[in-house]
C-alpha cells in the first residue's frame, strides 16, 4: 500500500514535460511514413491498436514505461484481480472494498485470480442457465401459458448504460421474436414511453439495483407494477430482480427469480455480472452471454502483461495520459465507426468519468494534476457531417479514439459504384485519421488545416459478443489503469452524495405541494437552507 | 460590412478579462440568496432562463452588454434575417451566401424580414399539406390501397440528427399508428436494422439531400430501393425527396413528391424546412408542423431585443462566452431533465460545433481566442449516475446548461411517498443546479465539494410542438449570436473537405479488392499519397 504514488511522484515525468515542449509534428513530410504505420501497432485479443497518429516517439514510449513501471501500475492490476482492498482512501472512512468485477468472467484459464468470487459468479450463470432453459422450454410462461417474448430492463446508471449499450451493439444476433426494452429516468415520460401499447402479459421486467434503494428503479419498479395490475397481471410472476444480497430487494416473494451481485462489483464495471447477463442472455441466449464473458477474460489476462507497447488497454491507457497531462487536451471524443455502438460512448462517460472524475489522491492529499478527461462521441460516418469540422479546424484540443472492423455484422450490403457500404465506411475511418494527423496547407486561410491531432485506431474484425466483451474490458482496464497512475480512487463516487441530500429536501419541501408556484418555492427553500 | 468586429477589438474585452481575474464566489454564505435567484432571471418565449448560478455580477452584465453594442451583434441577427449576405470570408473565395433558415417559420407576423424566401417556404409547405391530406384521405397509398403507416427517413448529418431529435422529442404526440424510421450512416447495418422485419408496402421513403450528392445517403437510398425491388415493390410510388430545386435528386420521375430547400439554407439549420417539416407532418400531422415553427418564430422574433437582460438566445450566447472566454471552460454540457430530448445534445453537436468551430475570423485572419467549444451531453436524472461525479469533484472546469419542464408529457405519472415522479425529477434538476454552485466542506477531502460550477437552467411548462420550436430556434440563435461575438462565419463547413477527399483517395485503392489485406494496403497507400 505504501507503493501506491502518483506518476507526479516520479522521475520520468519531467522528462515527459521536456519532451512534450516539442512534440512529435505528424504533419512534417515523411514523418508519418509507411514504417511507422507498422510499427506503432499493438496487438491484443479481438483488437489491434494502431497508434502511428498519435504524438509518440520511441523515447516517449520508453518514459512512459518507466513511468509505468516506477508506479507499479500492472502490479496493481494484478492485485486488483486478486481480491486486495483497491476502493478506498488511505486516512480517511471510506468505502473499503475489493474490486472484483473482473471475477465475473474468470471462467476460462481454469485459474481464477480469485477464486472465492469467480465461485459466486459460477453459481449466479448456472442459476441463469436453468433460467434462461426455463423460459426457452415453456416451464417458465405467463398465465395463459404462453412465452414471454419481452423483457423490461429496469435501472439507471451502471445498471443501464452498459447493459443497454451492449445489447444495442449485439442486436443483430438477437433471438427471433425477443424485445428487450429499457427504463431508466425518473422522467414519467421515460416509462410511459416504454409501457406505451406493450403487451405485458409477455413481458417479464427485471429491476436492477445493487443497494435495492435508487430512488429512479424503485419508482419506475411501482410504475411498472402499478401498469402490470391493471392488465389484471400477477406482478411476481412477471418481476425479476438483480440485486445485492440481503438489499432490500432481495425478496423472493416478490419476484418470480433473483440473481445476486456483490458488494465487489462497482455498478460501472457490472455489465459482465448478472447486471448485464440476465438481460442478455434472454436477448441473445446463454451461449452467447459466455462469448460475451470470454472476449471480456481475454483482455483481462492480456492486460496483465508489462511490456506497455503489447499490453493494449495500459497503451490505451499512457496514451491518454500523455495526451491529456502532457499535450494538454481537455477532452476525448470516442469515435466507433459502427452504427451498433451508438450508445458505446454513453457506457464510457460513467465509466470513464465517475471513476476518474476525481481531485483527491488515495492518500487524500489533493492532485497536482488533471484527472479524467471529458469523454464523449457519436459514431462515424454521422461525426462527420456535425461536429468534426470543430476537430478539424477548431480551437479546442481533442485527443481522438477511432473503433473500427472490417467487416458488417448482418451482412446486408451491396456493391454501388465499385465498393461496397462496409468498404466506404472504413475508407472513410481511415481518411479521417490521416487527415486530422496531417492536415492540409492553403493559399485560403479558411481552408487550411493544422493537423497534428492526436488519434489511434482501434481495429476489429467484426462486432461480435466475444469482441464486444473484449472492448468493454478493455476500456475497463484503461480506465483502472489511468486512475492508478493519477493515483485516484477510481471505485467510490462521493460527487453523487450532495445532490441527492438536496434534491431529498427539495421533495420534501415539495411534498403535498399542488403543481403551481412549486418550483419557486422549491428552490428558495433549499437555497435558505443553506 | 466594415463594421464585423471580435469582441477582441473592444474596450469592454479588457475589463472582462479584469472582471474575470476575481468571479463572483457562488460559495461565499450569502451571495446564492432568493433575491438573487429571483432578479437573475429573463423570460422569453415558452422559457425563462434562471441563471442565478453563473459566475455573473450586474456589472458583469453590463460589460457584456456594451461588447455586444460594439460588435452590432442584434442588428447582424436582423440583417441576417433579412437576406444580407452572411456566410462568407471577406478577401477569400467563400460561399458567399444569405443565411434564412429563419425566413422558414416567418410566417406568423404577416410582415416577413425577408419576404421572398417566406414566400417559398410558404409554397412548399401548401405542398406538404396537400400531401399530408392525400395520404390521411387514402388518395395516396400502396399499390394495394392500403394507408401507409412507416415512413423511413434517409439523410445524415443536418437531414438527421434535428429532424431525429425533434421526432424523438414529440413522439408522445405521434398520430396512433404512424411509425418513422431513420436510416443516417454509411455502415451497412444502419439500413439492415431498419429495414429488417419492416413491412416495406406500407412504408414512405423520404430522402433529403440538399445537394443531392451526399455518399451516404445516395448509399442508402441504394440499398433501400433495392430492398422494395426485392418485395416486389415500386421505388417510385414509394420514395419521396427533399432536396435543392434542379439538384441531381429533383427527378420527378423517381419521386412520388419532391419538396424543395434552399441554398440559402445551412444544413445544421433546416430543421424548420422540408427538411424536418415532412417527417414531422407525416408523424404528428400538419397542425403540429405549424405549432413548432410558430414557436421558433417567437423566439426569432424576441432574439432582436437590444437589452441583453431580456433576449433569451442571447443572454444564453454571452454567459457562454463569459464561461468560455473568460473563465476558461473548455466543454459545455447540455443536461435536459427530459427523457424526450434524449437526442438534442446529439444536433447541438452539429448545430453548435460545426458552425462555431472555426479558427479563421471573417476576415480571414486568425482568431485570436478560443471559439466554439465542444458541446455533449444526456439526460437528467441518468447523467447525476453516470458522469456528474466528474462536474461535482473532477479537475475538468465544465460549463453546464440544464434544461428542464414543469409537467410531464404523457400525464402518466403516480404519487410515491407523497411525490410524483416528475416532481422528483425537477427537484433533482433544481438540486444539482445548487449543489454545483455552492459546494460543501467537509473534513474529509474525498467528500468535499469545491462548488462554484456554472450552471443555468432553462425552465419550460411542458415539451410541446411550439416549445421545441422554441427551444431549437433558441440554440440556433444562440450559436448565430456567438459566431457574430467572435467574428467567425458560422455557416460553412470546410473543414469537412479534407476528410472527403482522402476518402475518395483510399476508397479508389479499395475498388475491386478483397477483403484480405485491404486495410493495410488502403493505409498505405494514402499514407503515400501524401
Amino acid at each position: 500500500m505504501e507503493q501506491w504514488k502518483s506518476i507526479t511522484d516520479c522521475e520520468a515525468f519531467a522528462a515527459l514535460k521536456r519532451c512534450a515542449q516539442s512534440p512529435l509534428d505528424l504533419t512534417e513530410p515523411g514523418n508519418l511514413n509507411p514504417e511507422r504505420l507498422l510499427h506503432f501497432r499493438c496487438s491484443g485479443p479481438e483488437f489491434d491498436l494502431l497508434y502511428g497518429c498519435q504524438r509518440v516517439t520511441s523515447e516517449v514510449l520508453d518514459l512512459l514505461q518507466t513511468l509505468t513501471d516506477e508506479c507499479r501500475v500492472v502490479e496493481q492490476f494484478r492485485e486488483m484481480r486478486r481480491g486486495t482492498v483497491m476502493n478506498c482512501i488511505h486516512g480517511w472512512p471510506s468505502e473499503e472494498r475489493q474490486v472484483l468485477h473482473t471475477a465475473c468472467r474468470d471462467l476460462f484459464s481454469g485459474v481464477p485470480a480469485c477464486p472465492s468470487a469467480t465461485k459466486q459468479a459460477g453459481k449466479e450463470l448456472a442459476k441463469l442457465k436453468i433460467f434462461l432453459s426455463d423460459v426457452d422450454n415453456g416451464v417458465i410462461c405467463n398465465e395463459r401459458g404462453e412465452s414471454f417474448v419481452n423483457l423490461i430492463h429496469v435501472g439507471i446508471g451502471g445498471s443501464d448504460l452498459g447493459p443497454r449499450s451492449i445489447y444495442e451493439a449485439l442486436h443483430a444476433y438477437g433471438k427471433k421474436g425477443r424485445q428487450v426494452y429499457f427504463i431508466s429516468n425518473v422522467d414519467p415520460d421515460d416509462a410511459a414511453a416504454v409501457l406505451d401499447g406493450l403487451d405485458l402479459s409477455r413481458t417479464l421486467v427485471l429491476v436492477v439495483s445493487k443497494s435495492g434503494t435508487t430512488l429512479e428503479t424503485l419508482s419506475n419498479e411501482i410504475l411498472v407494477r402499478e401498469a402490470l395490475r391493471e392488465a389484471g397481471l400477477d406482478a411476481a410472476k412477471h418481476c425479476l430482480a438483480v440485486t445485492g444480497e440481503s438489499s432490500p430487494m432481495d425478496n423472493p416473494k416478490r419476484y418470480l427469480r433473483s440473481f445476486h451481485m456483490y458488494d465487489y462489483i462497482g455498478g460501472r464495471f457490472s455489465s459482465t455480472s448478472m447486471v448485464g447477463a440476465v438481460m442478455l442472455g434472454f436477448a441473445l441466449g446463454y451461449d452467447q452471454v459466455m462469448e460475451f464473458l470470454e472476449g471480456a477474460a481475454m483482455m483481462d489476462e492480456a492486460a496483465e502483461e508489462e511490456n506497455i507497447r503489447s499490453n493494449l488497454p495500459l497503451l490505451l491507457a499512457l496514451l491518454g495520459i500523455w495526451n491529456h497531462n502532457f499535450l494538454g487536451m481537455s477532452s476525448l471524443a470516442v469515435l466507433p465507426y459502427s452504427q451498433a455502438l451508438h450508445r458505446f460512448a454513453a457506457h464510457l462517460q460513467q465509466c470513464d468519468m465517475e471513476s476518474n472524475g476525481k481531485s483527491v489522491q488515495r492518500n487524500g492529499e489533493d492532485l497536482t494534476l488533471q484527472s479524467g478527461p471529458v469523454v464523449w462521441g457519436e459514431p462515424g460516418t454521422n461525426g462527420q457531417h456535425a461536429f468534426y469540422q470543430l476537430l478539424h479546424q477548431g480551437t479546442e484540443k481533442v485527443a481522438i479514439e477511432f473503433i473500427g472492423f472490417r467487416l458488417c455484422q448482418r451482412g446486408r450490403d451491396m456493391e454501388i459504384h465499385g465498393t461496397r457500404s462496409q468498404q466506404k465506411l472504413v475508407a472513410n475511418l481511415l481518411a479521417q485519421s490521416l487527415a486530422l494527423a496531417i492536415g492540409k496547407n492553403d493559399e485560403n486561410p479558411n481552408m487550411r488545416f493544422p493537423g497534428n491531432h492526436a488519434n489511434s485506431l482501434l481495429m476489429g474484425e467484426r462486432l461480435t459478443a466475444k469482441s464486444m466483451g473484449a472492448l468493454l474490458a478493455l476500456y475497463e482496464a484503461k480506465v483502472v489503469f489511468q486512475g492508478f497512475c493519477w493515483n485516484v480512487n477510481s471505485f467510490d463516487q462521493e460527487g453523487v452524495q450532495l445532490g441527492k441530500i438536496l434534491a431529498g429536501r427539495i421533495l420534501s419541501a415539495m411534498k403535498g405541494e399542488g403543481e403551481e408556484g412549486t418550483l419557486e418555492k422549491a428552490v428558495l427553500k433549499a437555497a435558505e437552507m443553506e
